[in-house]
């Protein structure tokens, strides 16, 4: 390792927390609270693939702990600590002061200390590899698999705005400088539901972040579960971003718009005002989009209650 | 991602163990054993960088996890999991069948099952990222800044071929066949001693795993634990291939060598038949090669006791 990149270390390295083995060990160790499980998920993150070279560095390292916090609060799991890989073609000093500063600022809100990870020279691009753990009470994690007939199928947040920003950054829609920046800081700057996400086991059956789009992460949760779905289009939580734009771009960018980082998850209909509640607690937004029904496949309804035609590839073999 | 890459996964999906949650939903999800502490470390390995273009996949499979299971061993854990994330330019079903093929073998060896990860297409290289996890009784784990003085300094295995391998591939030295193999081998398919070193907690103080080089590595034992070492040059276990090379070669391949992977840890001296037993048990090689003592820094002695002068780059700064 060229001593330049010993410099890297010293934007990320912090104390560890009390009784945490943190950077600087050939592990980092910690415990979990007893009667939990250890959940824990990993992504990897590609210059040019899955961010754009000139995106702001602080809102990436933002971006690159939230998407796998997503993760966590699909399990129902609360986060614990985090590890970070980086490869990087050189030293840029005023990039890694940013990323650091982004990076860290998310796994403080979240209590997710950074207790390891790996940095080395890339031969060309930048690569982020994160490891998030996080503890969920024994038995208790959140599986695609246990949507049950009759829930209620429940989203957080909006739909649609990621989606947007991305067609205007990838050059195939025009967008106002307004509606730009709405669905730009979406699309950027993700916040999954983490904290209320730790109160949904025991509140919620099956649940999966949506990262591919609701038609096609619904799908996985349709598909583990042996069962089918019907969408309501009239209930789902449009974006702001959308209004006024074309009723097929509406209905794409919703259903099969990925990068969106909130929760689908469903539940039965006796949770319904506690599910209410525990959102406003959270101050985030909770709607109920449909419900799991016996068969497979998704069907998503107009407002006639006719099925929707769905052609986007994103979606159309969950048709 | 592009359908294609579907078919990655099947390469590495198998059934969870027992009590597991793995490969396909959001988080994968086990429980560690009462009264351990979660010990976990994670690497990034590039094409170009960190292994040869035309390497065997199966062996790089086998080295990709046997590096982070090294990790484990120097905390003293025993492998419970890992994570694997891939980021390959296009499938090429003949390397993702050798690569898994090694990948999972040392999985399987190790108790260490495969239960997460993520799969994308890179821009043009290939990118592994392996995160491991593991346990230790808690409070037991072996950390670097335990070393004591008057300690026994141990290293298993021998010292030496990795790096003559390395200086063949990047065309600094001709090697003849029968040493290139030797060499070749311990480069390309590393044997950590994962099972020996999870009985090490309560016998050793300090360990780390050699990946940069003996004199290095141990270096970061003496800055930890505030204390510095005495190494007897004639005590380093020198691997066969080095037998019949130029001294110089033999010390700097020995004390500067990285990709190791064997063990350096510290033990009171009372322990030396334990150790050696637990070592015979296990059908590895241990050798107490020097002792730690007051003061900072690294000195290596020769047959006469006289310190040797190192030079070399990677270990100036200990001498």
């Amino acid at each position: 390792m060229p001593k330049e990149f010993d410099l890297i270390a010293q934007y990320f390295t912090r104390p560890a927390p009390e009784k945490m083995v943190g950077v600087g060990d050939d592990c980092a160790i910690f415990s979990l609270r007893s009667g939990h499980d250890l959940a824990t998920s990993t992504d990897l993150l590609l210059e040019g693939r899955h961010f754009f070279s000139d995106v702001d560095p602080y809102l990436l390292g933002r971006k690159a702990l939230a998407v796998n916090l997503s993760d966590l609060a699909a399990a129902g799991a609360s986060a614990r600590a985090c590890l970070l890989s980086l490869a990087l073609p050189s030293v840029d000093e005023a990039w890694l002061a940013g990323f650091s500063r982004g990076f860290l600022e998310m796994a403080d809100a979240h209590h997710c200390p950074l207790i390891g990870g790996d940095t080395t020279r890339s031969l060309d691009h930048i690569t982020i590899g994160v490891t998030v753990m996080g503890e969920v009470p024994r038995g208790k994690a959140l599986l695609r698999s246990d949507a049950q007939e009759g829930d209620d199928i429940w989203v957080t947040g909006c739909l649609g705005a990621a989606d947007l920003a991305l067609r205007y950054l990838s050059g195939s829609l025009e967008l106002d400088p307004q509606r730009l920046q709405a669905s730009r800081a979406a699309l950027e700057n993700p916040a999954p539901p983490v904290s209320f996400a730790t109160h949904l086991p025991g509140m919620a059956h099956a649940a999966i972040d949506i990262s591919d789009g609701l038609a096609q992460d619904l799908g996985h949760i349709l598909k583990a579960s042996q069962c089918g779905a019907e969408l309501m289009l009239a209930n789902l939580p449009m974006h702001d971003a959308l209004r006024g734009l074309s009723t097929d771009l509406q209905n794409e960018a919703m259903l099969a718009g990925g990068d969106v980082f909130q929760l689908c998850f469903t539940a039965a209909a006796t949770q319904r005002d506690a599910l209410q509640a525990l959102a406003e607690q959270h101050d985030i937004v909770v709607h109920r989009i449909g419900r799991i029904v016996n068969g497979s496949g998704l069907r998503v309804l107009d407002q006639n209650g006719q099925p929707l035609l769905l052609a986007h590839q994103g979606f159309d073999h969950f048709a």
